[in-house]
């Protein structure tokens, strides 16, 4: 059971893993972070799309910690992707070198919030139980835009056993400030999904007989927002591998 | 029974009167038009505040009508208020020759959104009771600042049976993206509230004898801080004259 602060001085020494299951009871953040001139259409991007960019936290230009996040935001996630006009560039386990002093970070919510909560619940995490990433798809649904960004919504899956899609639902629905209830349950046809095994993030996971795929709002819509959108420079978290922040999950839990 | 279209047709001929009770189901939302020069503060201002500050929708510069709101910004809420430098210089029922191509609207959640919820759990609303507008008060809680915009926290009040309390913090807590939760029960002076016969906005209203006075952040928040902050021009609602959405109080209810 490690603290925040000693997960994020393991993954600032380089050890590189998806944070699935690390900490639990901590909040778990995606990053995204740009060049001040967008951080408006971002900001605007996230409130028109709250399920997909539940905004945690906001820094000032260059800060490089948060009210949220007492490590250095360069350094102390176990990956980072590196974006130009749009292009995934690089992928790092640090960023130092190259940040500016005008990036604007936002935090944003991740469902791995709520995993505990399903666990707890009965309701088996395939991913967590398999030592894997969150699988994670770009649908066919698009956001609503905001000023130059616009992008479709990334979902994350989840296999839930038929008779626990109730509960499922239930549970996470009661954590609406990181991504909240399921968007869709089942037919991944009509998300534009043709298929499971081929995430276009993270990793597939076995789907049993009599499990239904289970489709939440992703923190990596704001990087397939990047990748549609072009600003000239972005820094994001690689997917599955998240900021633990120093907030309590029960923070999270209304009523 | 008015549609929310036929209440704003009232409006615009002129009816001011608290909007309270009216178009039950149907949400009312907080006005605040900034110059787009001011937006990026307030977007970040309501994020780092989300009780007192949720935003339900935002418009492009300009824009007289919103994705939540078909009607026409400048004429259809009950009441408006006009500060230059952060100084109220006017009140008026429609705000059409002060209107600017770079306005950037925000339309924040109310908390009248829930009074339906509290009066179907059995909780009395001595407001809508006595047909008067909503206390509201000035506190001595700082919301966190964000770049030039800075304030107290504005709250409402409802009084409420003490063994009724629970009820109420419960049914609220449903609604967190209209104030949620309250923020404080009972003891005012904690809040820096000495007379509670003396609210900042609206009316006073009786409190009966086994009565508790309970707070709720309250959408009046971004007012205090433009007359703090003093930005060279903003237009808000008369406090409690709200602007009557598209939207189902439904929508907001979680879990």
């Amino acid at each position: 059971m490690l603290s925040p602060a000693e997960a994020r001085q393991k993954f600032r020494a380089g050890l590189r893993v998806p944070t699935s299951g690390y900490c639990p009871g901590w909040t778990q953040a995606n990053l995204l972070s740009l060049p001040r001139e967008h951080a408006y259409d971002f900001l605007l991007f996230a409130q028109r799309n709250p399920k997909a960019c539940p905004v945690l936290d906001v820094t000032e230009p260059g800060q490089t910690s948060a009210s949220v996040f007492a490590g250095d935001l360069r350094t102390d996630l176990p990956g980072y992707r590196v974006y130009r006009e749009g292009q995934l560039v690089d992928e790092r386990t640090e960023v130092t070198s190259l940040w500016r002093d005008d990036l604007v970070s936002f935090l944003i919510g991740c469902s791995f919030t709520f995993e505990a909560a399903l666990q707890q619940a009965g309701v088996p995490v395939r991913h967590i139980d398999m030592g894997t990433n969150v699988p994670m798809y770009r649908t066919n649904r698009e956001c609503r835009p905001a000023g130059a960004l616009s992008g479709p919504l990334v979902v994350s899956m989840r296999p839930v056993p038929a008779e626990l899609v109730p509960t499922a639902v239930r549970v996470t629905s009661r954590y609406p400030a990181v991504h909240g209830a399921p968007v869709h349950v089942g037919a991944p046809g009509l998300l534009g999904i043709d298929d499971l095994a081929c995430p276009d993030f993270g990793d597939a996971v076995e789907i049993r007989p009599g499990e239904v795929p289970v489709f939440w709002a992703c923190g990596v819509t704001p990087q397939a927002a990047v990748m549609r959108s072009k600003p000239p420079f972005a820094i994001g978290h690689a997917p599955g591998h998240m900021a633990i922040t120093d907030l309590r999950d029960s923070e999270f839990q209304v009523p």
